[in-house]
């Protein structure tokens, strides 16, 4: 019997018989890893635990108590709901099924009929009926040609079939005489799955390209044990209600469209007053600081991005260019800075005028993939809150920490406290990968950090994080799904400057090369909304809510003339105020304002009529209170302009 | 001898001897006529009046009082020019030349030179020269390889002999032993050129495509008489001096770099100050008359444009769609309004909402010609003041006259009085240019005739200009350079309505159709401020002005805290205020406020401090007044608040 040799993750290097199985391999390891394995991956390949190898190569075994033993669980629990929904639906379809850390999916096609939500329950209960009878399931090799009989007129199948055939043959699971092709390793029978729940469905194309037909995706997931699959639906449902795209629907913030584009959000006047007070907040706060704002184009000759080095280094993430003719072609930006350096370079610059910062609400396109697009927080066209400041050498520690006190002051604003700071340096071993000056660096990094120090910020440093064009900080949030992402951002730019050539006339009459500092406060216009509706699980304060006041008379007949007084008062301090005019029921109306999260609710009947009042109940709260006219007037105003934040 | 038959504008034919001289026929049909005629043209090409015509066709004789009888002169007068660079320059090449109703020009190229604007009064002492030998101008046709003899090793001319080739000839002036490609007719001696002025010299591609090489472009004109001529420079000067390109490079509000993109301006924060300005002021004013403002993306799948029609009927104002795999296209929008349609569309929509108000500052591109280009006036990127409405049939009327009377709103606030409205219909008799509703056109007609005059409004009325797809209203308005724009537009649309199947729920529960109203007040962002720039001659009103205040104090040392103190409350404020602390002297420091048009400079010295006071000087006056300064910042807080309407 011929010997195959594996190479374990610690380099280790052992031979075993032809045929062996991972199982086995383990055990002779460890008993107790032996105990744990549930798969293993040979090469990168998924195999069964119980599978006979026949080829050697570098070998993981996979236990149950990691991630990817949670996936093996997952993908096992996926094969039982295909054969369930194959048992109880005839003629049915089936596109991918995936399985990882987060639960897993199957696509399903049924041409005249559609699965629903309704009926995941009785699925479940078929897939328990599967789990009881602790059906072995089998790793089989077929023909292509049987393995196209299998797939029969199912064209996701057929076409699967194509791409998952090795040497004329596709692998395949067997559970019972249902067939499937095989995605991943499971476990050795349907009894080892319990834990499990069918969560929702929803609609997914083919192969994720909008242009192919969409199907439905049926998502679950599934646990070794009771108590972590209660907990994953605790936290799915707290991340549901947090959701943007979910809170974005109720609130009527904003949509997009696949069909018109794919990560291209159409912001509905709801969502539109939210960005629009954030810019003009932004703007004036920026403005104060000494910002000078300025509006550029987002199109330009694509040789502006060959000097910039973005053509060559960011190309996939960027539009195709426009054949304009004449040789012409025309890029949608995918950053601003070209477009900022062309507003610096317009005039000879002078030491007078550094730090020199430019600001602007810039439009850009970026070329996300489709499976990355995620409602407002991962889109293709975005408006960055950007700006440059282009400063001397020795002025980067102070810059960097006017910028610091500027973010600091805009998250007090916002109200924004669970972020982490994470400074990022160079890896000076690696010389190809880092801009080559080591005093610039070592100076710069210094610099940082000194400011850091000096403002008493925790951060993280991370050597070899930085950009290839010199060190950064970043400040890192989650989202309601748990993905880390960048809120604000400084970096320090030593290449672009270089590239374009920039300088200043310094005090001695001489040209000097500036350094450039990339800096966003609240990231994107779609992602800091995003962010917010999150944080705020849709409840805005009252100075970014899209409708402050909502007024709505005791009856429509007797007390309309005053709740319109009210409201035109109201309207004429910029207030976003509005009467509800609807001949529905009081209580109804009120609950209407709550579900909105209107941040205040005034009723109005005779007892406010004769008084000059309002009867005002806030969002949340559950008691209303009388406040004379003015009163409230005061009262709201001071609620806007201190940005709802009583302690300042 | 062989006949040529004729045909003149007023459809008579006649016969005329082979040979005949378009002078010979002017004099047949009256003396007068005769005397007139300075050339014409045959099948709409030009002959000169001494050519003999070997052909027939429809003619037209040009005579010496009209506009066309003008640019006869003037290409007489862009001949000798050539001439005289020929002989003052040795080696120069020739571009194209032309000559119309505003003047005339010759492109030249010079390797190793340029011309200077310094030449052109030796350069026109030298074509008084020639016009004083008054050598004869003779038609010569060369052959082909005569013309390319001619041409030398001048590119130019080279191309312009291929251009010009008809039957293997090439048709040629000829002033003694100069020879020229013929453009154009000519007068008969040079002789006849007597009032003429080279004006400026800018650099032009070669063929107006900025891939080319840039040559010099000699500006000239010439006229009849020496007061036509005085006249001309006059409005030249006061053109000059208005041109918002002009005012724009000494204000420093914006550019054009056509090597990054032609028509794609850079806002330097000057000029975005003013249009961020205006942008709030147009926000502000839509949201409080009922106006929903939306954020719309600028790129959508071609489809869209398809089913608008756009496509069809507007593509080559349209950049090229963006092949993004998948059979999907991406389009740079050329309109807003599918965009807007997206909106109402996402919802169900009730009678009770109708009408409907979206608005946005949407960002559009269209391709203009490279020719057609000019500063701010005419761009490839823009920013739209745009509107659309959703009326029922029968408050078409009503919302008209809300429509018009926002945009007297603010026209007055702006202070524009210079425009006159024209109402546009369609031509009943014909159909086919039309959509096809006589009921709808006649009711929408009758009824915005009818808001006009019910709002005592003067207005002319053009049949058969309406759009295609309804009746509209425009404003128009002259740039500086005299030519004739739409500052703002009311459209009624029939068509987009049905094209995208709109519907509202009515009052009986069934759908209807609404009529979409597309309304700009205020044009786009770029045309707009490059009016304003224009009518204002660079001296914006204070609430517009990029820079408000401007502090001068007397000595550096001595005032420069006090200085300082008075502009932190002033921008506390938010109002643009700042310190020239420069080391000059005081007068130069007040002269650049002027030069810069700041409306307030305020200059502080002892007497201030002591006061509490400043002097202030407003721009254009000559002399100072001194001010306590809470006197001052309120004069300065209500300039701003009134829109800088003293009458207000």
């Amino acid at each position: 019997m011929s010997q195959l040799s594996f190479e374990f993750p610690d380099g280790s290097v052992k031979q075993f018989d032809d045929g062996v199985t991972s199982e086995a391999i383990a055990k002779s390891i460890a008993v107790s890893l032996g105990k744990k394995a549930v798969a293993a991956k040979v090469d990168g390949k998924w195999v069964n635990n119980d599978e006979p190898l026949h080829k050697g190569g570098k070998i993981e075994i996979v236990t149950s108590d990691s991630d990817e033993g949670l996936s093996v669980l997952r993908a096992t629990a996926a094969q039982i709901l295909k054969m369930a929904i194959a048992n109880d639906f005839d003629n049915i379809h089936f596109g991918e099924s995936d399985a990882d850390k987060d639960g897993f999916f199957v696509d399903t096609d049924k041409p005249d009929t559609q699965i629903s939500v309704d009926q995941l329950s009785s699925l479940e209960d078929s897939m328990h009926k599967i789990i009881k009878q602790d059906l072995p399931i089998k790793v089989v090799f077929l023909s292509a040609a049987d393995a196209a009989k299998v797939a029969g007129d199912d064209p996701y199948q057929k076409e699967l079939v194509k791409a998952n055939e090795v040497n004329g043959q596709v692998k395949f699971f067997q559970i019972g005489d249902f067939q499937s092709i095989a995605e991943g390793a499971v476990l050795p029978s349907t009894g080892k799955v319990k834990i499990f729940k069918l969560l929702s469905v929803a609609g997914a194309y083919w192969q994720g390209k909008s242009s192919n037909p969409m199907l439905q995706r049926i998502y679950a997931t599934a646990f070794n044990k009771q108590k972590d699959l209660d907990a994953d639906l605790e936290k799915r449902k707290e991340a549901h209600e947090r959701d943007h795209r979910v809170i974005g629907n109720e609130l009527d913030l904003f949509f997009v469209d696949p069909k018109v584009g794919a990560g291209l959000p159409y912001w509905m006047p709801n969502g539109a007053t939210i960005r629009r007070t954030i810019e003009r907040y932004i703007v004036d706060k920026e403005v104060a600081n000494g910002y000078q704002h300025v509006y550029t184009p987002v199109l330009a000759n694509l040789d502006l991005y060959k000097q910039s080095g973005h053509w060559d280094h960011y190309r996939e993430d960027m539009f195709p260019p426009m054949d304009m003719g004449d040789g012409e072609e025309l890029e949608l930006r995918p950053m601003n800075c070209p477009s900022h350096i062309q507003i610096y370079n317009h005039h000879i610059r002078s030491y007078r005028e550094l730090p020199l910062r430019i600001a602007e609400l810039g439009m850009m396109h970026r070329y996300e993939k489709s499976g990355a697009l995620s409602g407002l927080q991962r889109v293709r066209e975005m408006t960055l809150n950007d700006g440059h400041t282009f400063v001397a050498l020795d002025q980067i520690q102070e810059e960097f920490k006017n910028i610091l006190n500027l973010m600091v002051e805009v998250y007090h604003d916002f109200d924004i406290n669970d972020y982490t700071f994470r400074l990022s340096y160079r890896d000076p071993k690696n010389t190809e990968k880092y801009f080559d000056d080591d005093e610039m660096w070592t100076r710069a990094q210094t610099m940082l950090k000194g400011a850091m120090d000096e403002m008493g910020l925790d951060y993280v440093e991370a050597e070899g994080e930085a950009a290839f064009y010199g060190p950064k900080l970043d400040v890192q949030t989650k989202t309601a799904l748990g993905n880390e992402e960048t809120l604000s951002t400084i970096q320090l730019d030593f290449m672009l400057p270089e590239r374009f050539d920039l300088h200043y006339i310094g005090e001695d009459g001489k040209q000097h090369r500036p350094v450039m500092i990339h800096r966003g406060l609240v990231s994107t216009m779609e992602r800091f909304v995003a962010y917010l509706t999150e944080i705020y699980k849709g409840a805005f304060p009252t100075w970014l809510a899209p409708h402050q006041v909502k007024i709505i008379p005791v009856s429509q007949d007797k007390h309309l003339d005053y709740a319109k007084k009210i409201n035109d008062q109201l309207r004429a301090l910029k207030i976003r105020s509005s009467v509800d005019t609807r001949a529905e029921k009081m209580g109804y109306l009120i609950r209407d304002a709550q579900t909105h999260k209107i941040p205040y609710t005034l009723v109005v009947g005779d007892e406010e009529v004769s008084g000059n009042s309002v009867s005002v109940r806030k969002y949340g709260e559950q008691d209303t209170q009388s406040e004379s006219v003015p009163d409230f007037i005061d009262e709201v105003s001071k609620d806007i302009a201190s940005y709802s934040r009583e302690e300042d």
